[in-house]
């Protein structure tokens, strides 16, 4: 059946929007559509122009034989702003101080809406890098990894601190925490991630860092490569155990106490995120 | 600005698949674009045939003043049936047998193609129901449970089986599974459920049920009522221990020694799924 334009507007929307990253060679449009070559190309460059007008990301065109297109999700930096400045204002409320310095977060991630947003940021702060896997830690790094995967179109692991038998074979290491006596403990299912795997490290919330460096030692054990650290909430801390650069979306100080919260702001990701 | 027709169908298409089930009256759309409410609702018109045709769901229009148009993500039931055969297929696989009759699914779970997919199947099943909150059992369950809150719109709250200090106060029960005859535990965080809440329970896999039934008995805690019970894998049984009807996506057959996999082929799911 040939397609109008307005069918194959709509179809390559929703087609590029439900496969971020995947470069499709235009001939499978045109076969799909039954249209010459150059009304899809004509249909790309209005779909390009107006997914960069609704701050949707990029329609790229690759070149060449095995080329094509494809859609890079990508939030400019001052929408992103805008809703993590919405959201820490949500969130400053001192009821969400927990005993020991935790923060209530587990509305925020079983919400639709604010994981579609946290998923967009960290795609957008990261779409320049060559990811293959996203690694957290369960349970509460779970949904936000798995938005990041989304929108990056990459596999999500998921490491455990308890063990399970449902899971084969797993890999399992020994980290310490800071002011945290006792030796913690991760395991990774062994056939979950490849060998020499370029991976994005997320999760919930950073106080010491401790959970951060179990999960680099794990990477260790896979002889795969950190590309990126990124928390929905890290503590204002002056130095952090660990060395690597920390993309948060939010910065929390708290009182000296840990039972107040004294700022609550947008965190290191904006500043990592280039201007439009 | 004044949009033209073609951006309006750009815009309109990624808002809806953005937004499922939200209702948006027209006048926001008028605004938004600059054009006559006449032709929005051609637009519209115009969209609601391509959605169907390209098997995405239904575009509702609802009349009055507190009126609107929203999306409704539904997979027709022999797209659906296709694919998940074609996910048996590829899951027919004796090494994924694992020692205590458990079935590997870790890599499926961590795969937004194919959580997608389920996500969109589930939608599917219950987009007549009404769902005020999506429960699972961390840790696979989580990101099932959390494409089904995507495309339903409705936020998703996670049991745990450990306690944590991170959560805040929280309700627990103890459930038995069969089988086995260790009691065990779960715990649910008290601000994470309203009372009176229509929940929808989402699982990875279910073997007797126990972990459903402690579902259940978590949802009498919180005086709320089971609408729906969904898991990817069900193990083939005479009868499990519940009487609440199970929605699985793949059925899984196993021999006595639970060694190897006599069938796997698509689930109860697909049969409570309206024709086309």
């Amino acid at each position: 059946m040939k397609y109008k334009r307005s069918q194959r507007l709509i179809d390559m929307t929703q087609y590029l929007i439900n496969h971020p990253y995947k470069l499709t060679p235009l001939t499978d449009f045109v076969e799909r559509y039954q249209s010459a070559k150059s009304s899809i190309s004509e249909d790309l460059g209005i779909i390009k122009s107006q997914f960069l007008q609704s701050d949707l990301g990029l329609i790229e065109t690759v070149a060449g034989v095995s080329g094509g297109v494809r859609f890079i999700p990508k939030m400019s930096k001052q929408v992103a702003y805008n809703h993590i400045q919405n959201l820490c204002d949500y969130l400053k409320n001192p009821e969400r101080m927990l005993p020991g310095g935790y923060f209530y977060l587990t509305d925020i991630i079983g919400n639709p809406t604010y994981l579609r947003l946290i998923g967009q940021v960290i795609a957008t702060r990261f779409a320049d890098q060559e990811v293959d896997a996203i690694m957290t830690v369960a349970t509460k790094g779970v949904p936000l990894a798995q938005m990041a995967a989304l929108y990056l179109n990459v596999p999500f692991v998921m490491v455990r601190r308890d063990s399970k038998v449902t899971e084969g074979s797993t890999v399992s290491i020994n980290y310490a925490t800071k002011g945290n006596p006792r030796v913690e403990k991760m395991e990774l299912t062994k056939s979950s991630l490849a060998e020499h795997s370029k991976v994005l490290l997320i999760d919930d919330f950073m106080n010491g860092g401790g959970t951060i460096s179990g999960m680099l030692a794990m990477l260790k054990e896979f002889n795969s490569e950190c590309v990126g650290v990124s928390v929905l909430c890290e503590v204002h801390q002056e130095n952090h155990e660990m060395d690597f650069p920390i993309d948060s979306l939010m910065r929390l100080e708290k009182s000296a106490d840990n039972t107040e919260i004294v700022e609550l702001a947008p965190g290191s990701i904006l500043a990592h995120m280039s201007d439009d």
